[in-house]
């Protein structure tokens, strides 16, 4: 595209991550309006070349394409609501974080004062916005979507359009956001179990890289398989063995002085699994367990 | 190695991996004699070609290597103590899974028998032993794995040995696995927050196997640096951050409809990491939270 036809953008909220979003506009050679509460963050980015706006109106007028992202939805309905007259006809792109409920909330209200939305989630750092891989997740408007992908397409090359549902986006980003939760605490559970030993975590590291790889991959991969098809059979590692594992592993924290935190609801939910009568099942079958909220 | 020289194996134990074993031992052309309780299971690899011994003296006495793989260490003792006057000069290997106190305290008798001893763990199912990027931890005598090498790396071509403690094998195993269990079971409440509005698993499986590549393993990489250096510095993904991410997270799991009893020991451990005045540090400090056993 030549740049004097850039969709212009504002971009509202200049945190790490604000900021990054307005740097990457700018770079790509879009015609960038900023706007934070705390006007020195806007001030540095004028300084890269982005038109620094006088007040959350002026932000509001300079561009069709608002992209929003700060602390949490409560802030974006702060700033954005004592402007609300001027948002009919506005494209909202919300890069807040937050639950699927809030995102759906918003979508109503944006709906409410004539503006189209966008819900989206940023699967990476800061320093990482911009780049060819960068995944962006987004739920709300398709015909939004579709019209500005090569715009959203800027803060992230692998920017992907879940469903017109505006909470979508929201849960795909916890579910992912829970695998590196748990993974990084449990590799802490591992190292701290070694330490207790006087071994360093860089021991296992190296191992750790193939077990990923070769065994953790492969086993979410295929209990993604059995969990659509409600298929638990398996011949190798099953509820009651791994249960048995669980009690073994809390038992081993313990023993070594450590906390066993992590693991004590695997072990109970594999336990309420194996009591049940599920015990022959694959370790995939957990879910139902999971699901009975 | 000429089929003549190879090291003539008794493999005590024929459950799933214990068959696994000696079927191994049978293929690289080792003389192996078979012992397992239950004497049917023997019988089955007798087919294959194993000499099955009539009792356990029988089975101590046909190999100078017993390859032990049972239910649990109790049933080593169980089966090797009223042979035990026949143990002197043998090597016992044993792949039985336990905690590392099991491992020193097995050490320690088959050392009051004069036994050597080496005790390890088998990182992989029944179905892929043998292979040659199968992993096997062991700990104990040195002495026994430098000699008996070849003979060892039958059962996995990355066979390890991680040092004199005969326990230092079930530590690894625990941390591995602890990895397995959490990613597993974190991946499943992902699908059950999808499945709770309808989403299939395999509509997220694709983005789950970048973001582990991508952003799961360099973390914990990167955490392990930290960890060894406890240098908690960061400038990007913050405690604080995730314990606030933690507690959307269990909000979300609730209004879902869903458990979130594997979240709650995550989010619980970063607010107490936060609260003591760290919120500032990265992820990775949470595991001096766990060390305070
Ligand atoms: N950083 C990451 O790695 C990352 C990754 C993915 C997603 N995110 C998400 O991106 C969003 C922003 O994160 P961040 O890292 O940029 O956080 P941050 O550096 O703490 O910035 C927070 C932003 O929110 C603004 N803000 C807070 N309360 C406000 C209020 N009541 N009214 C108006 N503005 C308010 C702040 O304005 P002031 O400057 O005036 O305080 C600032 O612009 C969050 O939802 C976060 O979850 C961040
Ligand atoms: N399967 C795997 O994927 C896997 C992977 C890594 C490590 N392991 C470890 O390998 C070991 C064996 O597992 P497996 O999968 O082979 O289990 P399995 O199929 O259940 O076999 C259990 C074995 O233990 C014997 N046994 C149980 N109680 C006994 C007793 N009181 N006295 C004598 N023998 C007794 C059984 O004999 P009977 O046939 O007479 O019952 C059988 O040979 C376990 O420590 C397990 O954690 C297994």
């Amino acid at each position: 595209m030549a740049e004097e036809n850039r969709v212009p953008v504002t971009v509202i909220g200049l945190g790490m991550m604000g900021s990054a979003l307005a740097s990457a506009y700018l770079k790509a050679g879009h015609p960038t309006t900023v706007w934070n509460r705390s006007a020195d963050k806007a001030a540095a980015l004028a300084g890269q070349g982005a038109i620094q706006a006088g007040d959350i109106k002026d932000a509001v007028a300079a561009s069709d394409v608002l992209v929003v992202c700060v602390v949490d939805y409560t802030a974006l309905r702060t700033i954005l609501e004592p402007v609300q007259s001027s948002l009919a006809g506005k494209v909202i792109v919300n890069l807040t974080s937050g639950l699927p409920a809030d995102a759906r909330t918003t979508a109503e209200w944006a709906k409410s004062v004539g503006a189209r939305y966008l819900d989206g989630y940023i699967m990476t750092v800061p320093p990482a916005v911009g780049l060819p891989q960068t995944l962006l997740f987004y739920g709300g408007s398709q015909e939004v979507f579709t019209e500005f992908e090569p715009t959203l397409k800027v803060l992230g090359g692998n920017s992907i359009f879940l469903g017109e549902d505006p909470g979508v986006a929201a849960l795909y980003d916890l579910s992912l956001l829970g695998i590196l939760w748990s993974s990084l605490s449990s590799a802490l559970h591992g190292f701290a179990l070694l330490a207790s030993e006087g071994i360093p975590a860089a021991a296992l590291a190296p191992f750790i890289e193939s077990w990923i790889t070769h065994v953790v991959q492969p086993s979410i991969a295929g209990a993604a398989q059995q969990v659509d098809a409600k298929q638990y059979a398996t011949s190798i590692s099953t509820v009651g063995l791994n249960a048995t594992g669980l009690v073994k592993m809390v038992e081993a924290s313990e023993g070594q002085g450590i906390r066993p935190d992590l693991m004590v609801p695997i072990r109970d939910l594999l336990a309420e699994r194996a009591a049940s009568g599920h015990g022959d099942e694959a370790l995939a079958s957990l879910i139902e367990v999971i699901k009975k909220g």
